[in-house]
């Protein structure tokens, strides 16, 4: 027996547009970002595929285009499954920096380890940021939890135990799962499923609102390594794209 | 201790708009009913009501109502529950013609009966009507409790069980509860909470895209009758033109 996964990144956000560190600072969609999401959902449905549950993070960039994308695909009933551990990496200090100004200010080496090293997160957001959010109601109870600035590698580590605890079951019981979520929270998944190295995660980037579906095994190990994009081509140029950040 | 309900009926559908009997046709809102949505939200949102989880139907008009609300009020990341028990009334055969015609073709009386008789369902919907969902997989498993046709009395005695197993045990947790769904939905729930009896219930009805709060106490029973609308002025305008309807 196999298992269906489908992955997809959140569209255009107002920061995505506007070349702004995002992390979790809750934007919203822009028009584009809503179009992307919807075309998403209408991927999903022409490849007569049927989620059955969506898992979503706390994020609204990413909760929209669930909604969005079940809308378009007649999925929209299905039940609804939403944690912090899905949510984008947090960016610490840098939230708010435009990404071409923090470029040219700190030079690429800097620049590329704060976006690509694996385990050296950028510095901590100040207590008293704008973009603070240890009062923020649905980050309550996490204690200790609460990130305050990560790399992938703390991505990976505060996500894998949901991967176990809530989508693997939920593969497990036959059902189509659907995980709508961010850049670097998709790529923790990826790394795992897949396999990738610390070094060559780096080169890996996930495009908005292009469905990735992965058919797992028995063991829930991808059948076809890093899984089928429903819209290869499309897939591949926004991929370029992402890449390209900061460089305008 | 006291426990805080928010109802919230879904703003205007195409359907609303183009006067026909919807029951459980699954149509969207129009662009109207997307703002009576969020205006929903923000009234929620300016009154100091923190929604702590969001109850559904399993129609998209209700489905995107919750979104937008809670969207509009920051609370898109609440978790959410869905039930087709707090679907519309199923409105049989009457689905999908116009509301308009039926009350010329029929009669003032027969088409009242089948807006408000208490207890006597519409005729059963067609096996192979374009409108049945015997087939829809969403309301797979439901084997006998699947309607066909259902006046009030009917909607209460399959919402009510959940009331009892989810709505309430939310409540009896300290949860602030919105429970987004439909006209005949929230009215088998008013009349439950108020104690309406079965004849003037017939002359009650609930506007759309306006948050009713009831207050309830620790027998679950309203502190005040009716609950209170966060808007009491558009509410009652909006009310009158509910009790208009089928008479452009």
């Amino acid at each position: 027996m196999t298992h269906t996964l489908i992955l997809l990144r959140h569209g255009q956000s107002d920061w995505n547009e506007k070349n702004l560190f995002t992390g979790w600072v809750d934007v919203p969609l822009t028009a584009q970002g809503e179009k992307e999401a919807v075309n998403g959902g209408r991927l999903i449905k022409e490849a007569g595929l049927l989620p059955d549950v969506v898992h979503t993070s706390l994020l609204r960039r990413a909760i929209s285009t669930a909604n969005l994308a079940l809308n378009e695909a007649d999925r929209h009933w299905i039940p609804v499954k939403r944690d912090w551990r899905l949510n984008e990496r947090h960016y610490g200090a840098l939230q708010g920096l435009d990404k071409a100004e923090t470029l040219e200010k700190y030079g690429e080496e800097q620049f590329m380890a704060w976006r690509r090293s694996f385990d050296t997160p950028p510095p901590n957001i100040e207590a008293d940021s704008e973009f603070a959010q240890d009062n923020d109601p649905r980050y309550q109870g996490l204690g200790d939890e609460m990130p305050h600035a990560e790399a992938l590698k703390q991505v990976i580590d505060r996500f894998l135990p949901y991967w176990e605890s809530s989508i693997k079951p939920d593969l497990a019981d036959g059902k189509t799962v659907l995980v709508a979520a961010h850049g670097n929270s998709l790529r923790a998944l990826v790394k795992y499923l897949d396999d990738i190295s610390d070094e060559d995660i780096a080169g890996l980037n996930i495009p908005t609102g292009q469905p990735l579906v992965y058919t797992l095994d028995e063991d829930f190990r991808p059948t076809v390594r890093g899984g089928e994009y429903l819209d290869a081509e499309a897939a591949r140029k926004a991929a370029e794209a992402v890449a390209n950040q900061g460089r305008k």
